[in-house]
C-alpha cells in the first residue's frame, strides 16, 4: 500500500494529518486480515477493527512524499487477528526514507451473511514457539484493557458558555458527520480508519484552539471499538483537553452514534480515546504549550489522570532507551 | 458542466443532497463570471460569490443520473455580475430530462493582487432595454435585502442539555470543518459552494433528527456572503429548526469562522440562511412532519417569523400559478 | 463537462496529474455512449470502457484552470461505440485556451439486468461514406491489437532487495486500493477512469523515483480493459520502468484484481498499459533523463521492445508533421 500525500491530506504548514495516516494503516490492516480470514473454504467474511494499540508518530510526513504502508499478521486467536503495520515516509526526490509509524491492530471476522456472527480465524504458523507465547500474552493483555475501558465509557461533554482562554471549555469542540457509502465496508458499517480520521480532526482543532499555533499528532493511546456504526447514522465526535505538560497536550475524544433512521436504538457511545499533540514552530521545533486551566473537580481529576498516563509513558520510554543502550 | 451522480453525493435513499447541487451551481457561476470579468484588458481578478437568490429544488435527482449545469450572465452592475444557472437531471438510460433547479447568483470581482480591492465589471449587451431595467430592479432589491440580513446576523446557538423530542434543542446540530486547499479559490478563500454544501449537510441532520425519516432539501432562502473565509480557518456550521408546517421544516443555519492561526482576528459570522426540508416516504411521497415544540420567547418569535416566510412564499407561488394559467 | 482544477488534482509543481484528465475523459465517454446505447427502446444498458487508444498530453494543465471536455460518437459497430473526446484547458483570467488532449475510447453496452450480456448498439448516421469506412478500419485494427495484448498479460513484478539507483528494481512501485462505491458504475463495476487515474499515480511515482525531479505524463499507450473489476475487490497496481530515451521514460503498469471475499475467483490481471513521462525543470523545460540500467535478460528484452515503440511513435509523428507541411 502506498500513495502520494496531497494538499488535502495536510495542514497549512504542509504536515500530513495524523488521521490520514491512521486511516491508511487501518485500510492495510483490514485488507490483510480479511484476506487471511477468507483463505480457507467456509463462510465469506469481512474483518472488522476491534482495537488499535498505542501508536507513536515518530516523524512528520509532508505533502509530495510517498507513504509506504506494509502489514503482517503476527498472531491469531480463535476469533481475532493481530496485525502489525509499518509506515515509512519516502521523499521520492531525495530518496530519503523514515519510519513514521508502527501500529498494532486487532481484527475480528464477521460473517458477510450475518453481521452479528463472529467466525473462526484460520491459525497462522509461527517460526518459533516463543512468538506464539508472546502473541498470546499480548492477546490477554488487550482483552483485559478492552473490558476496563468499556466501563468508563459513560462520560459526556457538556458545552460551556463564554469560556476563558486556556480553560477546558474554551477549546472543546465537536463535529457531526453523516455516514456515507464510501465510509463503509461491504457489511455497511463504518471503517475503523474513517472514525479515527474524524477523531484526529476534532482533537487537532481542540489543540489548535488551545495554543493557536501549528500542531501535529504525537501519539494515540490504545483505541477500542466497542460498537459498530451503521451506514446512514449520524456520528458526533467530541473532544476536550484533559492534560498539558510543558510541550504536549492530551485530548480525550468520544464518538457517539445516532442511528436515527432505525428508531429502535438510542444514541450510544461507539469509541473513545486519548490523542497527544505537540505544538511546532515554523522551523518545526517543539514549542512550549500554555498550561490548561482546570476549574471543576472533574477537570482537576482528569488532569491528574492524564499526568499519570504522561509519566507512565515517559518512564516506559526511558526504560526502553536504557535497555537499548545496554544491548 | 456536468457529471454523473455517485453514491457519495446522495443519502441512503439514493436522493442527491441539495448541497451537492448547490456546490455545482456555484462552480458554474464562478467560472462564467470570472471569465466575463477578465474579458477586457486590466487587472486579473477572481469572482467571489456575494449572494444566492432563493432556490427551489423542483424534483429530486438520483444516483446514476447526469447533472447538466448551464450558466448565463443576465445583468451587470458596476461592481457585480448576476448569473442565472439552470440544472437539469438526465436519466441516460431512459433519456428522461427534468429541470431540477433554477438559481440566480451574484458575484463580485476581487483583484488577484489585492483581495480587498473590488474591480469594475465589463458591461454586457442587452437584447432589449427592458432586460436591463428588470435586471437593475433585481439588483436594487437584493442590495436592500443584503443590508437587512447583515443587521440580524448577531444571533448565536446555545446548547441545551437533555432536551425533549421535537423541541428546538433536541434537533439542533453543529459541525466544525478545517478549511483545506481544495475548498479554496485561487485567492485562498473558501468557495461559496463549499460553504453551502456544509450548510445543507447540517440542515439535513437537523431535519432528520426531528422527523427520523428520509428527508430532502425543498428550497433555500436567499443566502448572503458577508465575509470571506480564509484557508486554514476553522468554520463552525450550526443549525436549528425555526418552523414546521404540516409537510415542511424550516432550519436556520449559521456559519462562523475562526481564523485561529491569524491571532489578530476574533471569530466572526460569515454567512447565515434558511433551508426548507420535506420528509419523504419510501415511495417518495411527502409525509406529515411532527410539529416543532417551542419553549422560550425567542423560539416562539422565530416560529412566527418562519410562518410569515412560509405564507409569503405560498402566496407568491399561488400568484405565479394563476398568472401562468391566465397566459 | 468541465470543472476547475484544484490543488488535489495536481502535483507539488502545480501541474494537473494526467490521471485526473484521463478520469474526466472517461466520464465524458461513458455518459455519451450510455446515452446513445439507450436511445432506442429496448433493454436498458450501461456502456463499459473496453479500450482507450494512444493518447498524447499536448500541453500541461495547471491549478485554477478550467478543463472543458467535449465528446462525440464517431463510429458504431454492432456491439461497440467509438467516442472521440477533446480536452481544452482554459485560463479564465487571461482567456487563453489550449488543446490538451484528444482521446479515442471504445465502449461496449452491458445489460443492466445481466451484466454478462452485451447488447446491440443503435447505428449512427455518417455525413459521408468515407467516415464509415475509416471508422471500420479503426475498429478492425483495435480488435486485432486487443487480442495480442491479451496474450502477453501474464507477466508479474517481483520485489528486489537493496536495488542500485537507476535500475528497474530501484524505481518499481505498487499500490493497493480497496474498491469503494463511488469508484463504481450503476452495474457495480469500477469505472475505467478510476483505474486509469490509479495507474497514472503509480507510473508517476516510478518516474519520480527514477529521475528525482518534477515529472509529467507525456502520453499513454493504448489501454485494453480485458476484465471487469467488482465493488469490494482489492486492486493492486504495479509499475516498472521499461525504457528511457534522452528525454522520456516508459513505464509499464499492471492492474490485478483480487475479489477476496468472493472465493469463487482467483486474483486476475484486469488491465495493463504503457505510460510515457518527461522530466521538467522549474521553468517547465524538458530535462535529460538518467538512463535506465537493465540487468536481467527480461529487462534488456523489454528495453529493446520499448525502444521499438519509441522509434515507431517518433517516425509516425514525423510523418504527420511532413504531411501537415505538405498540405
Amino acid at each position: 500500500l502506498g500513495r502520494i500525500m496531497r494538499p488535502d491530506d495536510a495542514n497549512v504548514a504542509g504536515n500530513v494529518h495524523g488521521g490520514t495516516i491512521l486511516k491508511m494503516i487501518e485500510e492495510a490492516g483490514a485488507i490483510i486480515s480479511t484476506r487471511h480470514c477468507n483463505s480457507q473454504a467456509g463462510e465469506p467474511c469481512v474483518a472488522a477493527l476491534a482495537r488499535v494499540e498505542r501508536t507513536d508518530f515518530l516523524s512528520p510526513m509532508c505533502i509530495g512524499e510517498v507513504a509506504n504502508v506494509s502489514a503482517e499478521i503476527t498472531y491469531t486467536s480463535r476469533h481475532s487477528v493481530e496485525v502489525q503495520v509499518n509506515v515509512m515516509s519516502e521523499n521520492i526526490l531525495t530518496g530519503a526514507k523514515k519510519v513514521t509509524n508502527k501500529a498494532t491492530l486487532w481484527y475480528v471476522p464477521l460473517s458477510l451473511k450475518n453481521v452479528n456472527k463472529v467466525l473462526e480465524v484460520p491459525p497462522i504458523q509461527y517460526a518459533r514457539k516463543e512468538q506464539e507465547d508472546e502473541g498470546k500474552k499480548r492477546y490477554e493483555e488487550q482483552k483485559l484493557d478492552r473490558l476496563e475501558t468499556k466501563q468508563r465509557n459513560g462520560d459526556m461533554i457538556y458545552p460551556i458558555i463564554n469560556p476563558e482562554p486556556h480553560t477546558v471549555g474554551y477549546s472543546q469542540s465537536s463535529l457531526i458527520h453523516l455516514v456515507g457509502p464510501s465510509d463503509c465496508t461491504l457489511l455497511g458499517f463504518v471503517h475503523g480508519g474513517v472514525t479515527m480520521k474524524l477523531m484526529d480532526e476534532v482533537a487537532g482543532i481542540v489543540a489548535a484552539r488551545h495554543c493557536k499555533t501549528n500542531i501535529v499528532t504525537a501519539s494515540v493511546d490504545a483505541i477500542n471499538f466497542h460498537e459498530k456504526i451503521k451506514k446512514g447514522s449520524v456520528i458526533t465526535i467530541s473532544g476536550r483537553m484533559t492534560f498539558t505538560s510543558n510541550k504536549s497536550m492530551e485530548i480525550e475524544v468520544f464518538v457517539d452514534a445516532d442511528p436515527f433512521v432505525d428508531e429502535s436504538r438510542e444514541r450510544y457511545r461507539a469509541v473513545s480515546a486519548f490523542f497527544t499533540y505537540v505544538s511546532l514552530s515554523k522551523e518545526g521545533k517543539p514549542l512550549p504549550v500554555p498550561q490548561l486551566l482546570t476549574e471543576t473537580e472533574d477537570e482537576k481529576r482528569r488532569f491528574e489522570e492524564g499526568k499519570g498516563r504522561y509519566l507512565q509513558t515517559k518512564a516506559k520510554r526511558q526504560a526502553e532507551v536504557q535497555q537499548a543502550a545496554r544491548q
